[in-house]
């Protein structure tokens, strides 16, 4: 019984790694879609969020059920309240890169990433990426170095942000349309987005692993300053 | 025994009423902020952002320890896996208040926002703060038939979000400098965050009314193309 309940909570942590993995997919093929301007791959991004949202469904349904039926108590209380946040905030992630997709989709047979941005951008996406991949390996292995990189990594991608929108603040060079500063201004918004979401998900971890009292995360303003 | 239990679940959806009424509050004041280019109100705002941080971060503590203490089942723990979730939401929705006033802030003493879309953000502060206190009579009282007014009101908030862009995009009579472009894009995004998140509270109330076995709400790719 107690065998089958450990087993319960690992199958927990599982999907969650499903999820982040899912997640990965959706964020580096909705940037190829972007950046080349794939029309059926930014279509697919968009029809396959669906399924992480399913997956989210299913994880919370068994946490749910394990709470009912196991009464944790403790630390697997806790993991049980950090998955449903974690769930969500990895739900969330999946919702960021299928509006990365829709701007794809949306701007198509037109580049949306004017030639000036498209490096920068791609960096947003690996950073990004790197980020989801960082507070996977933290929540399989609990290695809480890592998450001091996922939070590096969030730092330049909030950098990232900034220095794309003070270059299209200034104009410099490059001449915008209305809508290309649109478009650019909901991207840097949403890659940096998705860093955020990272960095919650290794900061729910570290307060699983050295228990302190505080379940929750207060993510505060996080939206650096234009 | 049963009964402070009982106290003690109704004190949570006090909290979470309570930090509803601090977001409307700091809705309301950042828009202020943000149409009459108030600095000391814009910075109030931001400076309370930590007191909604700090409610969400006890309401969540409380339901962890009822999670912990009672072993709740059935609407008992649906209702609590809900306040978590909304107590999440809330937090949110203040940062996103306070992320309207940093807007105003930031532009001062210059307009954030150019005169001929003064009316639309006005109305769009209106909706969001609309949709916030029906979210939380829907709270209250359990009430589903405000909660469709709820939805309705959201609509009217993406509806007015595609105008604003789609009047930058086209150019017509105005002109934009792009420093006022990105600003309008971050601040309509922020006005229909609120909006989705207003929806996301009714939506989770609806679930413990109707006792639908999902307790969980996944919110789908959320942002209406612009």
């Amino acid at each position: 019984m107690r065998e089958a309940y450990q087993s319960d909570l690992r199958h927990i942590v599982d999907d969650l790694l499903d999820m982040a993995d899912m997640v990965g997919h959706a964020l580096e093929d909705a940037t190829t879609a972007l950046l080349e301007g794939d029309l059926a791959l930014a279509e697919r991004v968009v029809t396959a969020d669906p399924h992480i949202d399913a997956r989210q469904v299913e994880l919370d349904a068994k946490a749910v059920e394990l709470l009912a039926r196991q009464a944790p108590v403790a630390t697997d209380l806790r993991l049980l309240v950090a998955s449903l946040r974690m769930s969500s905030s990895l739900e969330r992630m999946g919702d960021l890169a299928a509006h990365i997709a829709l701007v794809a989709r949306r701007t198509h047979p037109d580049a949306a990433v004017p030639a000036a941005h498209r490096e920068q951008i791609a960096r947003m996406s690996q950073l990004g990426l790197n980020a989801l991949q960082g507070a996977s390996e933290v929540i399989a292995n609990r290695d809480l170095a890592l998450a001091a990189q996922v939070e590096k990594q969030d730092d330049e991608l909030d950098h990232l942000m900034l220095e794309i929108s003070r270059e299209i603040s200034s104009g410099g060079q490059e001449t915008y349309t209305n809508a290309e500063i649109i478009d650019l201004t909901l991207l840097i918004r949403f890659y940096e987005r998705l860093g955020d979401h990272a960095v919650s998900l290794v900061r729910r971890i570290g307060f699983l692993v050295t228990g302190d009292s505080v379940d929750t995360l207060s993510e505060g303003v996080d939206v650096p300053e234009f």
